[in-house]
């Protein structure tokens, strides 16, 4: 079967674009999508960003929220800016590292419609104990896990694999043979080319 | 009819693409589109960027390279990226200002085909002579006018109405109501806009 690699971060809009949808699309493709969360954080500080782009530059990040409504609008998405933007991502990615994998689209769906559909906090452990309790897991082993050491080092190293694939923005998608595409609009042009280089 | 602003900047690789398309696809549409050159260096220098974010974030440079060169394979464009990256658009802007405004998109379809298709420079007096002389147009009075004070402030102006109404990258879209679009890949969207705005 096809693949497909789904590079996302929770505190990124247009990742939870990609994620609401995503699933579906790939299904109805025949490619198997793989959840791979990481951090945009030191993919920024390497360039010398300190906070998201939309918050360096204004015109952009207004830009930005408007064109998450519009498009969450024709797709039946609520969207609601959470505050502060970005939200700090790390607990909730080495979560859905830690849980298990064949639950880690729901967890994060449930994450990200938490984040921008209802503007909540996402490093608040409640919220994130609701979610994973939401799923049937224990919340308690669930968060020792994912404080863990080899949790820690395995969202590093995506991360870190993250950049050697030349991520730069989220959400991205790799496909089998290396292809890299950038942002929820290229999601059928991945899907398809995943598919082709399978069928060659 | 329906009223779409279409922005760009000869410079702009993603303005290629929206300008080898966008009449074809506004004639479907039943929108009028305005053709409306304008430059994107004040608003980068604006923000501090002393060059295109492509130079700024290797990553992204590559990345768009790609980017383009996937999508105008598929729309059957050639793709070749001029050096330097990116070119001095001022000159062309001005003249595209000056021809007969019937004349601007063949104008600029030409001047955007030698640039990247072919990897010309369009800063180029004789390059630009030959694309007005293709058009039927005198070459020499052209360069006269593109040079008067009165298209160099009708550009200026353009580009801080391009400033005002929030604009930070090309091509952009402005439907008659105010909202923007950014973006070759919103084109389809923007046009749905204008046509639905006008409708109301």
């Amino acid at each position: 079967m096809a693949q497909l690699d789904f590079w996302y971060d929770f505190a990124s809009t247009y990742s939870y674009l990609a994620a609401m949808r995503c699933d579906a699309l790939a299904e109805a493709a025949g490619v198997a999508l793989n959840w791979r969360p990481f951090l945009l954080g030191p993919i920024f500080a390497a360039q010398g960003w300190t906070t998201s782009p939309f918050n360096l530059y204004p015109a952009k990040g207004r830009y930005m929220l408007r064109d998450i409504e519009r498009l969450g609008a024709q797709r039946g998405l609520k969207f609601r800016a959470p505050d502060p933007f970005p939200q700090n991502s790390l607990l909730a990615a080495r979560l859905a590292l830690a849980v298990p994998e064949a639950l880690r689209p729901e967890f994060s769906r449930a994450v990200f419609l938490a984040e921008f559909g209802e503007g909540r906090t996402i490093s608040d452990e409640g919220l994130l104990g609701e979610i994973l309790a939401g799923l049937g897991l224990n919340a308690a082993e669930t968060f020792d896990k994912a404080k863990s050491d080899s949790i820690r080092a395995q969202l590093r190293g995506e991360t870190e694999t993250a950049q050697k694939l030349g991520l730069f923005g989220a959400p991205s998608f790799v496909a089998g043979d290396g292809e890299v595409f950038w942002g929820d609009d290229r999601l059928e042009q991945a899907l398809a080319w995943a598919k082709d280089a399978r069928d060659k």
